[in-house]
């Protein structure tokens, strides 16, 4: 029985995530669900496009992903099957599964939700998670097939995240994630970063590079390669963000000497 | 194999969800647990209302539904077995759940758990939720007759919920709920409120009505019938909340000059 | 099929919890997950022990405990496999599951993972959960024996709880956990509490003693037995914590006057 998780910007206290657990079940009773997180910062397409990119790939084939961060919800914009390194994500048009995409990977297999014999009924104007993706999630489950669901597209909204500016001397990045431990996450791939390289995040120098956190004393300000590969600020057990005062989108410095 | 769901005011941090969540699985290891929420706000009888009005309908026949929010937890209070709408409810004798009856539905059928041949061996005088619902749960999904639980009742604390007045020229209404995304959910239901109407909170009016969200730009005011089928002002990827500086409880007035 | 429960200190907005639970299900995709929290306070390893002490003990034979505090991930600590009471825990040598060990309790048997075979091959420096802990998991419910993990050991990291000083006069302990109700959890041991003992809390005295929190009015300061079995001190409907505006780490004295 496939497995379907969800990924929602809708907060822990609110009955959003409830009505859209109910809804699925409904259409599927032994559907298997599976919470990732519903606390995306809200309406934050880019903020969702790095949790998917960080959290996907982890999963294994045939997984079922719904993922509701829609600031357009009953607007135009469309609903989408993506079919993505034999998962599948139920999602608005807004982008954020883009992340995704490696530059050579092969064209993914997009349809729009348009059968809306897969949908609730009565379908609402502010929650389609609930009245269109969950219901479609329970269908896949039982078997309903993706080219049912609508036309294949082509053409879908893609988000272009901050990419690095690199050169011989100097790489220059910003924050895209604080996490929750106060971790500043950049977007500077780990392939890009020496040992030697200096570190510098919002013009404040970070004095020490280690291989993990523990290789420091609490409290040392280091820089390492974290989980997800890519160059990462941090305070050994305590808050790097709260410690230097920043947060996502300050500037991150690699200069590069033995280049020069 | 029934689903049991449960809901909470435990918080996400605390040992009390896993408690219960033990609890249940010592008496069937296999039966299946889904979080709706443990956020609810503490000791709120009436915030566990409006959360089980909006999240229990859309739940599929035969789903178990262990609620826990219990300020009279080791009084005299009783805990009850409630079906509803082929759906069972396992919860203190508070009210919570008597805001999803509707007029013209039929008495339900209601249980005071009684038999301890169900519950833990030790009960202790602060955790029902973990000592007495949860193995109830547990016995039900092995499928234990909710008439063996304890004798039927016909009594039991009902809640009202405020709500608005109505007349020819306005509603007075108010907040119910604030949601994660700031949007002040109030209690005057889509059918009382014509497109025309003029939409005013604490005093502050609403200048634009939409029909979802992006319906405007952002940062716009604006009023809309929301996914609770209710009216609802919310700030276009924003937070009303924050806005306006209203909460729960904030009144909502709606003049209807059509009707004058 | 085995429950896998997964408890850290990740928070819940992160995609580190999303990465741990698709590592597993990527070795086993029919694994049963249940969150119990990720709430943990950050690399607390304290909290973490009483947590576990007060959630584990309710869960069945059988059940696989994920748990990742893990201030030290990436250094020389080990990971280990523990049966304790026919569960099993993979958990960081940091000492948080030895709080579970009763004086009387038989030698636990315990492993250090060596064994890479059960491990991703790729093992980044930063998050042994997702790269070791998650995929034993799931090898263990495929019927991995522990045995084949790596060697028995006899030697690992203990933590000591702080213990209440008991007199014939007084019990010295401390606040050990604020609940998400306030409710101040102290170390003390019910047993060590008569009824007409007197109870403060950082010099402040309780003036109630009660059998559980609905016995006395709202807004009321009491001192009850909670769900732990230990002395809590508690506001009926409100929070002892902001109350007193005392925290972890605060001295509870509790006087016996009836043995002077």
């Amino acid at each position: 029985m496939s497995l379907v998780t969800l990924t929602t910007d809708f907060g822990d206290g609110s009955s959003y995530v409830a009505a859209m657990k109910g809804a699925l079940l409904t259409v599927n009773p032994a559907a298997r669900l599976l919470d990732l997180s519903h606390r995306l910062p809200p309406q934050d397409v880019i903020a969702a496009a790095y949790f998917l990119a960080d959290a996907l790939p982890w999963f294994p084939p045939g997984t079922i992903h719904v993922v509701v961060v829609d600031p357009g919800v009953g607007t135009g914009r469309a609903l989408l099957y993506v079919r993505w390194n034999c998962q599948s994500i139920l999602v608005p048009d807004n982008g954020c599964w883009t992340a995704l995409l490696r530059p050579d990977d092969p064209t993914p297999h997009v349809v729009r939700l348009e059968n809306a014999r897969y949908w609730r009924p009565d379908v609402s104007a502010t929650f389609h998670g609930r009245d269109i993706l969950a219901p479609v999630a329970g269908h896949l489950t039982l078997g309903a097939a993706p080219a049912d669901l609508g036309p294949l597209v082509t053409d879908w909204v893609r988000i272009s995240l901050p990419r690095p500016r690199v050169s011989d001397e100097e790489i220059c990045g910003e924050v895209v994630i604080v996490d929750p431990f106060g971790n500043l996450v950049t977007n500077i791939p780990a392939a890009d970063v020496t040992t030697a390289a200096l570190v510098s995040v919002a013009g404040q120098p970070v004095p020490r590079r280690v291989r993990t956190y523990g290789d420091a004393e609490p409290g040392a300000l280091v820089a390492l390669i974290g989980s997800s590969d890519r160059l990462e600020i941090a305070v050994v057990n305590g808050s790097a963000a709260a410690r230097l005062g920043v947060g996502v989108g300050a500037p991150v410095n690699v200069a590069r000497p033995e280049r020069q």
